[in-house]
């Protein structure tokens, strides 16, 4: 494992992604992300397989350097912010950069602004810039498009906007196996079914288990979650474990 | 710029931090985080930069590369999530494996788990196990302890906990300049006021000048942030701000 970090093969069967979230305003506390829960289900509903997730400044160089590092490990890359009309949005010219293309105002980007109604200005004019190279996304909301450049889908940091994108885009997409997720809720202490779960989840390498305490109602408790590529072997993992809770006490309920 | 990232420099002025929110379910779409946004503030509030922010699968490989990478970059390297008592919870194991040091148990951390008075079986002593060489974070709400190992701090990853321990380790990180904060909501379209403020931040570049767009009552608007550590200049240039707003038709109203 080099420095650099890990090498994340995607082969034909299991497209891969990475979420870069750009804006200062996630990272200062002032704003709530709202993307990222959003990406990562819908990505998890193609069988896309989210591998990770950064947050970058507003900053050239940074912005470059990721992108370059997560395009070259994963199928797809999806950058939400930092396309608007205002000198902190920078992200277009740092991803033509990261390509080492030039900048060019694209004709039908232009057509749309322009067809939305408002004076094309030249703050309003840079939203038509995208790496030369690139296809639009559609804006159904507010038309200033969003692009793909090779395999990086670059969004709209507005969640609405950032969704419509993303649907729009969905098409382009190689899809692998659905994951199908179940779980259920149990009242027990992890650290009193831990071993239990273990052994189930050495059982089973061919699914992904996951345990998620929580406190409600001032009773401690645990969403088991089971999530794997093959509908009848999660449910029948997800039926071994809500077995073992029931015989521990845990009063097991069905979630999802 | 290497493929490895940018390089935030650290000198005596300027602690940096980096966030690694450790976990499946923040990529999954399962589960909203809720922890970037309150490090972010609490860090802008010591004066701390926070550079970034990482999710990282439940992946010992993809943990250590991500904390080696990170931790040479940044002052400070704060993580959350993973550090509980079953099979997924990894982090502690691949924090030591990161530095190149066993995991041993902590015998205050030991007697802690002991204290909080439930049966110390095999999957609670894990909680007792931190990197040889790391020093406790005290836990007020569930007593397992996280750990500070060299310029990385291992927190929990449910908000609470999370919090409680951010609280007991700020007091050992050296802090920066405070950060000022000061904003406007002006209601103009961004791209109707664009080049104005971008004149006023090629004026002020001692300030960080953000514009956060919104629609509110079906009026658009923007939320106009000034950042900096002056807060004299920054005040100034908030006021600027609201009186070409003021000029462009804009009604700014204070916000912060």
């Amino acid at each position: 494992m080099s420095q650099s970090g890990p090498t994340i093969v995607s082969d034909g069967a299991a497209p891969t992604a990475c979420v870069l979230l750009i804006g200062n305003e996630l990272l200062s506390g002032k704003t709530q992300d709202a993307n990222l829960q959003f990406l990562g289900r819908e990505l998890a509903g193609l069988g896309i397989r989210l591998g990770e997730c950064r947050v970058v400044r507003d900053d050239h160089d940074a912005i470059i350097a990721h992108l370059n590092e997560c395009r070259a490990r994963y199928t797809y890359v999806f950058t939400t912010g930092g396309i608007g009309p205002t000198h902190d949005d920078i992200t277009a010219e740092a991803v033509a950069a990261a390509f080492g293309v030039p900048l060019v105002v694209d004709a039908e980007a232009k057509r749309r602004l322009e067809a939305y109604g408002r004076e094309l200005n030249e703050a309003r004019l840079k939203m038509a810039r995208v790496p030369e190279g690139a296809s639009l996304i559609d804006n159904p909301i507010s038309h200033a498009p969003g692009f793909r450049m090779d395999n990086v889908f670059v969004l709209a940091g507005i969640p609405s906007i950032a969704r419509a994108m993303f649907s729009a885009a969905a098409a382009e997409l190689r899809h692998g196996a659905a994951i199908h997720s179940a779980s259920v809720d149990v009242w027990l202490r992890e650290g009193d079914f831990a071993a239990v779960l273990e052994r189930i989840a050495a059982a089973h390498a061919d699914v992904e288990i996951g345990s998620y305490p929580f406190a409600r109602d001032g009773r401690f408790g645990a969403n088991l979650v089971v999530r794997g590529t093959d509908a009848d072997i999660v449910e029948a993992v997800l039926a071994r474990i809500t077995a073992e809770m029931d015989a521990l006490g845990g009063e097991p309920e069905r979630r999802t």
